[in-house]
């Protein structure tokens, strides 16, 4: 079934938004960890679960290589090819394929590029990319759209949005699932004519939901804080709005502060692998030779598994002798730590006191010298 | 507290028996899953024991570097730095220092060797061993003793079993410990004289079990029958007697067959490393194409975590993407094979069949045309 999106209240311009799904209810703001290859490196689902997980996000440029979509599909789709019962978004694949491709090989019927695998020539168009997801099964996908490189000019990004908005379109003709929603994607720089136009051209076409691209990608926090706003600011209220490839504890406060419901990012569990783990008064780095000793949890106070049955010295030393273990609980406890910062969020947008829950995170995350304030 | 084993019942030589350890009843004969760096790769202690575990395994040598056996200690010991309640047992340290030993480093003192992680050069000797070991406070601790290359000379293993035992004798006399057992163990390759005279001067040393080593060095299936038939038929039959390093699932049936209780190997984990599987018919390598779209389980009728919610064709897509939640799938299903099998050897003892079930799991697993039988 589609996912039916309800927005709940708002609070300055943040949103508490709910949706059900299988039978049960899940809230919004939500931060989405990301499962590149119908996996969330490390985590089983019931870790995820546990960790609060809602959505999860899987890679249609991966699968479309590895197992194929076909392959997925036969499986009876992405939820039971990975045992996975709760809702699933998929991206659409450009932002790997616009990595590979040479500017000379993206034109408007989509986009050449090799294989990373095995360096075939492959193609991917704006109905190939809605064709694969429709395959993978996910509960949410997304329009296929040109991922621009910051900066760009002014100039550059009024033709990339013509593209984009032309590929949205051709998406959309093709899309026919009854149980998937289909986002937009708005693009257009740092330039708010751009962003408007390219929202209020999606809004036209009525979208189930839209994202927000070209954000993550260089950007200082201050530009990306005016992309987001001068895009949500021309999209529907009662549609979800989805902030792509953005994960930074503050960026999320930040960003729902600009009327934002979902987040993803690989960060909790990429840092996991390299040692890292958040806390409220910043990350640390596991590896320090000052947590060689340390028999206290990762965070007082964090219910997460992670925290509640190891030490600091013992996940130093599974991380410092390579043993995945240490990746695992590393990322169980990042992604707690988004979830619950989410949860924070939410009840802050109840209380009307979102600022006051910024400041004081931003005081206690970074001290008092933080500069984007 | 020390484990107290108890002989439950005899099968020809295969023996039944049983000890308690916090609270809880064990059986033997037993397969012990190896935990090298204080966790068994992968794999949390919770999935452990759905897996059936009940001893597991760490190394000496590498917790000795890294973190340390003082950390451990400092920790509480192994039990509580890696958070596993069931019993542990840890080598002497004895085998990786042997195989970074050159031959002219191997004095009765102990070894020399070079750190394999920065090449500082270090000595283990007996009583270092049983020191580091009784710091780490696992249940179970090994002798140090001089491991030997197979085939050795009837000249040269005679001198090394008079090492070994004066280096059984040295560890014994540090060793005070009054919550641990200490093993000895027969060497003496595949003579039997030497065999017997190492194992009479162990047992009259009065050890708490018994070891037998110098097996799975590369020697044929005949000749690893041969030396534990030879030590185990002169040990005490009211003490546990443990087989370092053996876990082929035939090794285990013709061993137990000998008189072998406890088993360890690394196998299980390192073969789902490398996606094989084994299941009643065979291993199986779950990278082989023929599974892409097998939507089974690894094992019809298999009670484990990845059997009862995953498909080879996911855990396929898994290895062959290099995901790690694929081992750690396929190391839950070896380990449950392991002590799944262990326990209908158990039952076979029980019934005093177990030479039928030797034939038929011969039949199913290698076919018609198995050479050692």
């Amino acid at each position: 079934m589609k996912l039916e999106y309800k927005l709940v209240k708002k609070s300055n311009n943040a949103r508490l938004g709910e949706f059900k799904y299988n039978g049960k209810l899940y809230e919004t703001p939500m931060f989405m960890p990301v499962g590149t290859n119908a996996t969330v490196k490390t985590l089983s689902p019931e870790e995820l679960k546990d960790a609060g997980a809602g959505i999860i996000l899987a890679n249609t440029y991966h699968l479309w290589l590895r197992p194929g979509e076909d392959v997925v599909k036969k499986a009876g789709g992405l939820h039971k090819f990975m045992n996975y019962d709760g809702p699933i978004l998929t991206d659409s694949g450009g932002f790997q394929v616009f990595s590979l491709a040479k500017p000379k090989d993206i034109t408007d019927e989509g986009v050449h590029f090799k294989n990373h695998l095995n360096g075939d020539s492959l193609l991917l168009t704006p109905e190939k990319s809605i064709d694969i997801q429709m395959k993978l099964g996910s509960d949410i996908i997304m329009s296929f759209d040109e991922c621009v490189k910051w900066p760009s000019t002014h100039d550059y990004l009024e033709k990339s949005i013509k593209r984009t908005l032309d590929w949205a379109k051709r998406g959309k003709e093709v899309f026919n699932s009854k149980d998937q929603m289909l986002f937009g994607i708005v693009q257009g720089g740092e330039y708010e004519d751009l962003r408007k136009e390219c929202a209020l051209k999606l809004v036209e076409m009525d979208f189930d939901g839209y994202s927000i691209g070209g954000t993550s990608v260089g950007e200082d926090k201050p530009t990306m804080y005016k992309m987001v706003e001068y895009s949500t600011k021309y999209l529907p209220e009662d549609k979800l709005r989805y902030l792509m490839g953005v994960g930074d504890p503050i960026d999320l406060i930040e960003n729902v502060m600009r009327g934002v419901d979902l987040f993803d990012c690989v960060s909790p569990t990429r840092l996991a692998r390299h040692g890292h783990a958040y806390t409220k008064n910043g990350k640390i780095n596991i590896k320090n030779n000052k947590y060689k000793e340390d028999f206290t949890s990762i965070e007082e106070g964090c219910n997460c598994y992670a925290c509640k049955n190891y030490t600091k010295a013992y996940i130093r030393h599974l991380i410092v002798a390579g043993e995945t273990f240490g990746a695992r609980l590393l990322s169980i406890h990042n992604i707690t730590f988004l979830t619950n910062l989410m949860k924070e969020i939410r009840e802050n947008i109840k209380n009307d006191s979102l600022e006051e829950f910024r400041d004081k995170f931003i005081l206690d995350y970074y001290g008092e010298n933080y500069e984007y304030k």
